[in-house]
């Protein structure tokens, strides 16, 4: 804040409040509280339905409750005199323009504020957690695979391992995808009622969310047998992976920054190498969102310590199949850490 | 548009563009899609990943897709120029400041459309889902009630609850919230791992999502007896509730409007009268969302032909107990038209 010369910041956005408060009650789609940090002190503006487990959760943070009585806006506002805040930080992609409408008028400048690029480099509590939540899912991928019979619907299959994941008490971290042979080759295919028949390829992405923090993994398997050509698209994969893996295990042996773009560029050229087309599909950071910071594919950043994302090359082909293998790593010591630990060679069943 | 004299109105809010297209993929998260309208033509701007699922969807819109070659803003430049579209109508409450700051120097004026209340009367397909999404719920209330058992947790409960619907391939319209005795009275107490006891009372305020329609109820019973004073405070908020339909039914039977403001205070009124406290708690619209037009508790508008709300007295005794009952009504052809069904009597199991 001094640096940017910001008397006070509002945070708006949930993840974000969750990061500086441990407070995770608010939803992401109504607009249920709001952090405002000043130079002396942390507001938490909210309402008579979260004041209460708001106070009750944490001291470090004044709990002020907006009502009918009071708006948000009025509370604001006197903090904003009360203080003498000339220059309020905000967050541009998040705050709504009626939010910011409201807001503006009462202070001499808003400035946009970028909190997400904190969440870049996580501590070893938050790779901790994060490891926790792939170990959730390593198992209930394992379990899921057992249970998968002729006949079974995507949605089933979908359903089934929502409901191992549910049991342990985490949560999704999005709604997982299941498809079935060609469907995994079109965009956003909905996770539907076919039935999985004989010698298909199987595609699961899904993530788990443990302690409000994201994991997220890919496989891919044969239901039946899987013939010569598509093993060689899977060990294509799969190699394209490896070849992204040894090349930032290399840099960081050597002393290196392994540079974000090149993680992607080397698995997608091996993958093109091979005769395949390229993958449009993007490795991505995770933390508190499943997409955050860093930018793998198109940042020229380096990759540092602290720093938790995916590797997820495949190969898409229309009308027959897709692969695609999807591993979770952190960086810590200068070390490549996977976190994802379920098997990678071809599995049929 | 031509009222409002505005050149074409672009839509960002994602149960507004399900509202006008009936394209339900994207997530309310992510800025996946925008619906521009203008006085010729209706564009769908989206990602890669959602084109192909969009064009397959109709042909009433036009897909465009943007990606890294081409942003959402220079796809939406190009048509306003091409249009000539010098004032363009906007969502305030939902496009945020980054969004706005991009589009906003392209057009010569931007102006505030609230589409929201276009939805405020549901037609009569609108209305059999919503009836759709009711009975789901009350199948699935029946159904969980027969599963309870001493010992089980709140969110054990919810989970059961939630399965019962999903299996049956619909959503939930929001996390379910189950209470034992007096954690209902906890405003937004989070479903837990408390054990349900002999003697309490459980309170579940659950809804169901059918092909994208909400539902929501609140039920409360008692699991083994309840006391005199128990069955006295049940008793009035279930007579508070059938007050506050009596007087819509008495309204509309005499061809007057019912004031929506009179729902709740006629309600609170009997239970105040009954020497308990007053209730906060505010009956609302419901459909795309589950909290939407009309507002009930502080608007002083009519209730109308094609509304749907639910009317949702409790009495809320803190440390000891909450009882509230809710239900969902529409009003059709100047009658009120119950759509939830699950017995409303005293159940002690």
């Amino acid at each position: 804040m001094k640096k940017k010369e910001i008397d006070a910041v509002l945070i708006s956005s949930v993840p974000n409040i969750i990061y500086l408060t441990n407070f995770s009650y608010f939803s992401t789609d109504e607009r249920d509280g709001f952090l405002l940090v000043t130079k002396k002190n942390q507001y938490l503006i909210t309402s008579a339905l979260y004041s209460h487990a708001a106070r009750k959760f944490s001291a470090r943070f004044e709990v002020l409750e907006a009502g009918a009585g009071k708006s948000f806006s009025d509370i604001l506002k006197e903090i904003i005199l009360k203080e003498k805040i000339k220059i309020l930080g905000i967050e541009n992609d998040n705050l709504k323009v009626t939010e910011y409408d409201r807001i503006s008028k009462n202070v001499k400048q808003t400035k946009h504020f970028d909190l997400s690029s904190l969440r870049i480099l996580k501590d070893t509590d938050e790779i901790n957690l994060i490891g926790k939540a792939c170990e959730i899912g390593d198992k209930a991928y394992s379990q899921v695979l057992k249970k998968i019979r002729i006949g079974m619907t995507e949605k089933e299959i979908a359903l089934e391992l929502e409901w191992i994941i549910r049991q342990t008490g985490a949560e999704l971290s999005f709604k997982p995808i299941v498809a079935f042979g060609p469907n995994a080759a079109v965009p956003h295919h909905q996770t539907g009622n076919d039935k999985l028949q004989k010698n298909q390829c199987v595609l699961i992405d899904f993530g788990v969310k443990y302690d409000n923090y994201c994991s997220d993994m890919t496989r891919t398997f044969f239901f039946g047998k899987a013939t010569g050509s598509q093993k060689k698209v899977y060990d294509t994969v799969l190699e394209s992976q490896q070849k992204a893996i040894e090349y930032i295990e290399n840099q960081l042996e050597n002393n290196k920054k392994p540079i974000s773009t090149n993680v992607d560029a080397i698995a997608r050229k091996f993958v093109t190498d091979a005769g395949y087309p390229p993958f449009n599909h993007s490795s991505h950071g995770i933390g508190l969102e499943v997409h955050e910071l860093p930018h793998i594919s198109s940042s020229n950043d380096p990759l540092e310590n602290g720093m938790v994302f995916s590797i997820e090359p495949g190969i898409y082909l229309p009308d027959q199949m897709v692969v695609r293998i999807e591993d979770l790593f952190a960086i810590q010591d200068d070390k490549l850490i996977p976190l994802t630990h379920s098997p990678k060679e071809l599995i049929e069943i």
